[in-house]
């Protein structure tokens, strides 16, 4: 991801912050259903408020109570006689209707909806639903969830859950649980006790009636307290809202670290039974993750492994990695690993390398540096061989495997003074079986990790994330002026090809004739060696059927080819209608290529370019990009296809125009997204590159057009 | 891996199980270098041993001391007046090869040499290791070591090593640790600690002067007791002899998972100055493992996770997978990893659905089923719910989350009642943070998981061992009588394509010819269109200087495209030595394809295939094998080739004749394992594939020979 990183030209959704302040920042809460009995859920949320030390007004509300867990409790929220920040609403669900209307008619400007038995469980209760975003809204309060386990803040010692604040002690801060599905969320936080992890604000969306997991994401971009977004998402309503919010992550230097569960057949089948959303396109998921540099982590382990790192706040933006190990066979171990993520791993200068072999005869010097079983004779052979990597290696970030040592508790002190001497630099540690030594290396801002592999990994991520922010800003392209379609449905190939033109795709020349005397004179116009091939609506695979003629080379052959091919397809096909003949040049030496254009249900328009040929039809090798994509950006996806050499000259062949190539997939790309509205679709194939200086052209294209206007 | 395995045709080496036995089940052991202080190295294996409780005769051997730690100590290993099966050597390297020979000269039977400064130090070293082989070998005398950390055996209370018996409380035992690098092995003792795990026996192997990893393997397997081996290995001196042990594993039913180190750029070279061992090829050791149904695990916590899993004892044979859940977030999850997995994850038949949705109305019944929270008010359901998956479902496997609920302690009762009614399945459960909870379901029978998606490549590395200890037992190929070797070097094409012939790979029917009426006339006998091409050793790319025609299709035009050629080629390259011109019937309609022979240096012969074309030129798309294959086997190969459609009529074509590659590919891999003594390489380019029934033919080989014997 090299290109500068054009936004979508639509215009962006607008989050509402304020109405999401009253909800994560409430100065006073109602407590709907409120009881004194903490084993019960309208019980727990009370004692977690004030357990919890929660700093604002706990307004407990149960018209059976006077009194509750030693607060005053109301009858109504309306008799508390001033407008709650926030309702909690814990009530059956056959309540909630009442308890939302009551909160919203007493002012409450945000509720949290924990009942279930609404969209997700039958017409009933999407009803229901419905009604009480409609209050709601009506109301101008906001709606998280219901279905939902709503929210923990555990800086503010505010529960606006049944779950509790379950944190243990760490040396780091600002990890951020975000997850539609409440029961995924509760894992994560369970995972982070048993791994010295704790988190500052812990949400789940649920059935995403009003709030959605990227008005979340956005609040939480806004606010800038948290230094790592990690989470688990089934599927996206709204995609451009989703987008928005990346978007904002990624300005402000938010890590986004995302479990997208779904993405196999069955898993898919699987999340929509489970909830309503809609899946969108797996292959544009995960491009719009790529594109905004959220880590797509394939589980809960490795989204947990890089919130972790994250939480240590050292994005490294360079791809270098300086590894040190008492074992070779770990350096060994880890140099593998940084091969498998794409870090490098280079050799110390030669000065470095023999003042190292001063300190340790028989160390391995290069990189990974071997500090072999000497520092169990000499400990301070450590700090040295550590630092010799910050300093003269100049690597950002560094791993050193120390194992399950038994030195380890005096160790620590060598890996201290390597952090007071590099405070800028990412030093992570990889010990097995040491607890508190690895809770005194956190509390010194080392990372501590058990498992080689999973300290690479880790660091690998938290580089990607550096090369992300020290990219420039999401800039919005400018599109071209829409235009009207064409027509609707499946355009002929001729209105197709007129599409294209607009586009700023070149076309190849033709001509459409209906005798052998004008295909001759359109022959000797266009120029030889000339193509001809016949169009019909009813003949889909036309040289099957002799409907095409390739290198016809004279004037006379042109005619006798339009003679020879009218006269095989009406005998193969006689009934067709047969709009005529096309005679184009032939395009000699050049590189097939297709190009095409979707609209995602979810996230909108996008492009796609892969190679023709063998490349399409058996390894099914395309790269897909949100539209619109800069030229530059087109460059970056034919780069990231496995035939990329055959555009710089593989084979044997010029280099092709790749210059050309870029500035039609940009070109089509933008006309894609400001035609969004009518263009369900272009196929281009094939999209023939010339050599380089003779541009590119497209020889047959299809066109599906849905809708009336230029813009949706 | 569908395809019975020929094991090589080379005679298997003979591991002497008898005197493993003396070193690992020794009755009496002699521990030179013995220290009354537990605290240096000599006395810590003493207290060990004492400790251990192990039950044979313990010789302490120092003649500075009478008594060590409260046993009689003797001043030489000849004092002893009997001869120790194992002596234990701890004394510092310059003491080594006396202490080794006092006990060859007493009668042990072998030796462990803990000390380290030798041939991984430098020339002395290795010097003095060669000495201490000599000696061992002289007298009969095993040697393990040196530069090794030496083996425990936590059964019988051995300690042969420096290191302590560091087991935990565990419900599985049969898991043995068996590294090449000290310093792993002992990484996955202390990370088996953390996760419940115990080791049987553990083992280094070192330097591998004499034992080495097929030794110790090959020991394991004849003894039967271990039930899974894991282990780190970063090179293979001896290939024949690992392939043999492997061999021996397998037919035992015994799971192997290996870490291979070193297999990066920079890895490969750091493993390379960390040991002396060969390399091998990388793509060769993959194949190799695959071959023998090795787990090549990518990191210790995958290894750690799959010995984890062999340890309950069962290997499901079919690759489907039932699901569970109570969250339908996981139930998605885990669908996923299963779909990564290669798992298929079928639906329950609709009759269990149906009783299903009578236990809980609103759970997710196909597979995965997702049983709600509903056991969080009824724990009864979630026994019927999983037993569907055996019963009904007919599974061999599952897998349920639980995740970390605090009913874990009452359902753990659910999940034992499955296990007793089902205990020929496997059920692996995943929770978070109940240890005692895991232990009590590990102790049923239960494997217990934190992380879904670990869970489920655990599952799927026991189905692959299920299915590999299904298979029909090696068998030795019988392999063609060898030949003399035609030549030395590179032999020029005529030679080569006559060895093909030898082979029994069909080869173009060609004559050379050295003037244009013989080329008119060679072509009237070979039948048209022929192609001709020009003859020279040095002219590499005959068509970039025209010395090639193809097509040609009369007497009259053979005999002008010779002298066209003649013309071309002496204006282009008038130096060049000419050997005439070839003529060759022009093969029409075929796929392209490459096919060729490597004898690795480590282990023998191989047999690449793959498609010609881009797939060659543009994606390296290759499979290899060890030679020789069946072909059977051989079918095998090019269904693992990505472009494999193109051999079943893709784009269009006649289905290609797959029974004639077949026999190709395994006709030449066997005439390359007959004739490893002189073969280097075959390299057929391309290979045509013809239509069903119409065979292969090879258009182009160039054979590179090394050796003048038939046989290695």
């Amino acid at each position: 991801m090299t290109a500068p990183r054009p936004a979508p030209a639509a215009e962006s959704p607008v989050f509402d912050i304020p109405s999401l302040r009253a909800l994560f920042r409430p100065r006073s809460i109602a407590i709907v259903g409120a009881s004194n009995d903490p084993s019960r859920i309208g019980g727990r949320i009370v004692a977690g408020n004030i357990e919890g030390g929660f700093g604002g007004d706990i307004f407990p509300v149960n018209p059976q109570r006077d009194i509750v867990q030693g607060l005053r409790c109301y009858p109504s929220v309306a008799a508390i006689g001033q407008a709650p920040d926030l309702a909690i609403v814990a009530v059956p669900a056959a309540g909630v209707v009442a308890a939302v209307r009551q909160s919203a008619e007493a002012g409450a400007r945000a509720a949290v909806v924990l009942s279930s038995g609404f969209a997700e469980a039958g017409p009933e209760g999407a009803a229901m639903q419905r009604e009480m975003v409609a209050i709601a809204r009506g109301a101008g309060m906001r709606l998280m969830g219901p279905n939902c386990m709503g929210f923990l803040d555990a800086r503010a010692g505010l529960v606006a859950s049944f779950t509790r604040i379950n944190n243990v002690e760490s040396a780091f801060s600002g990890v951020t649980i975000l997850s539609q599905s409440g029961a995924v969320g509760a894992h994560f936080s369970h995972v982070m006790r048993t791994r010295r992890m704790r988190y500052d604000f812990w949400g789940s969306t649920g059935n995403q009636a009003d709030i959605d997991f990227a008005d979340c994401l956005a609040w939480l971009a806004e606010t800038g307290e948290a230094k790592v977004v990690v989470g688990c998402l089934e599927g996206v309503g709204d995609g451009q809202k989703f987008i928005a919010a990346l978007e904002r992550a990624c300005e402000r230097r938010l890590p986004v670290v995302l479990c997208k569960i779904g993405r196999s057949e069955i898993g898919g089948e699987a999340a929509s039974t489970h909830t309503a959303a809609l899946a969108g396109s797996s292959q544009v998921f995960d491009e719009v993750l790529r594109r905004h540099g959220v880590h797509n982590a394939v589980g809960v382990e490795e989204a947990l492994d890089i919130a972790y790192g994250c939480s240590a706040g050292k994005f490294p933006a360079r791809a270098s990695l300086g590894l040190a190990s008492t074992s070779g066979g770990f350096g060994v171990m880890m140099a593998d690993a940084a091969a498998e993520e794409g870090l490098d791993v280079p050799a110390l200068p030669e000065a470095a390398q023999r003042r190292l072999k001063e300190i340790v005869p028989f160390a391995g010097t290069r990189n990974p540096v071997d500090m072999t079983g000497q520092y169990l004779n000499d400990e301070s052979i450590v700090r040295p061989m550590v630092e010799a990597l910050f300093a003269e290696g100049g690597h950002a970030a560094a791993i050193c495997y120390v194992g399950g040592s038994g030195t380890m508790p005096s160790l620590a002190a060598q890996f201290e003074a390597v952090v007071q001497a590099f405070p800028d630099r990412l030093l992570a540690l990889v010990i097995v079986g040491f607890p508190e030594v690895a809770a005194r290396l956190e509390r010194a801002g080392c990372l501590v990790f058990e498992d080689p592999r999973r300290a690479v990994r880790a660091v690998a991520a938290l580089v990607a994330f550096g090369r992300t922010f020290a990219m420039p800003a999401f800039t919005r392209a400018s599109l071209p002026a829409p235009v009207s379609p064409a027509g609707r449905g499946t355009l002929a190939e001729v209105a197709s090809k007129a599409v294209l033109a607009q586009a700023g795709v070149p076309v190849v020349a033709d001509a459409l004739v209906t005798s052998s005397r004008d295909a001759a004179a359109a022959a000797a116009r266009l120029g030889f060696p000339v193509v001809l091939k016949v169009v019909s609506p009813d003949i889909p695979h036309k040289s099957d059927i002799g409907g095409v003629a390739l290198g016809v080379e004279s004037v006379e052959a042109a005619a006798a080819a339009y003679d020879s091919i009218m006269a095989r397809v009406s005998a193969a096909a006689p009934a067709a209608r047969i709009d005529g003949v096309f005679v184009s040049p032939q395009v000699g030496d050049a590189v097939e290529m297709i190009l095409g254009t979707v609209r995602d249900e979810v996230f909108g328009p996008t492009v796609l370019l892969g190679f023709g040929g063998v490349f399409a039809e058996i390894l099914s090798d395309t790269v897909l990009r949100l539209a619109p994509v800069s030229p530059d950006e087109a460059r970056d996806m034919f780069a990231a296809l496995k035939g990329a050499s055959l555009l710089n000259g593989a084979r044997g062949r010029a280099p092709a125009d790749v210059d050309a190539l870029a500035q039609a997939v940009s070109a089509l790309s933008g006309f894609a997204a400001a035609n969004a509205g009518w263009l369900a679709s272009v196929d281009v194939n094939p999209l023939l590159v010339r050599p380089r200086g003779q541009g590119v052209v497209a020889v047959d294209a299809l066109v599906v057009a849905d809708g009336e206007e230029g813009r949706p």
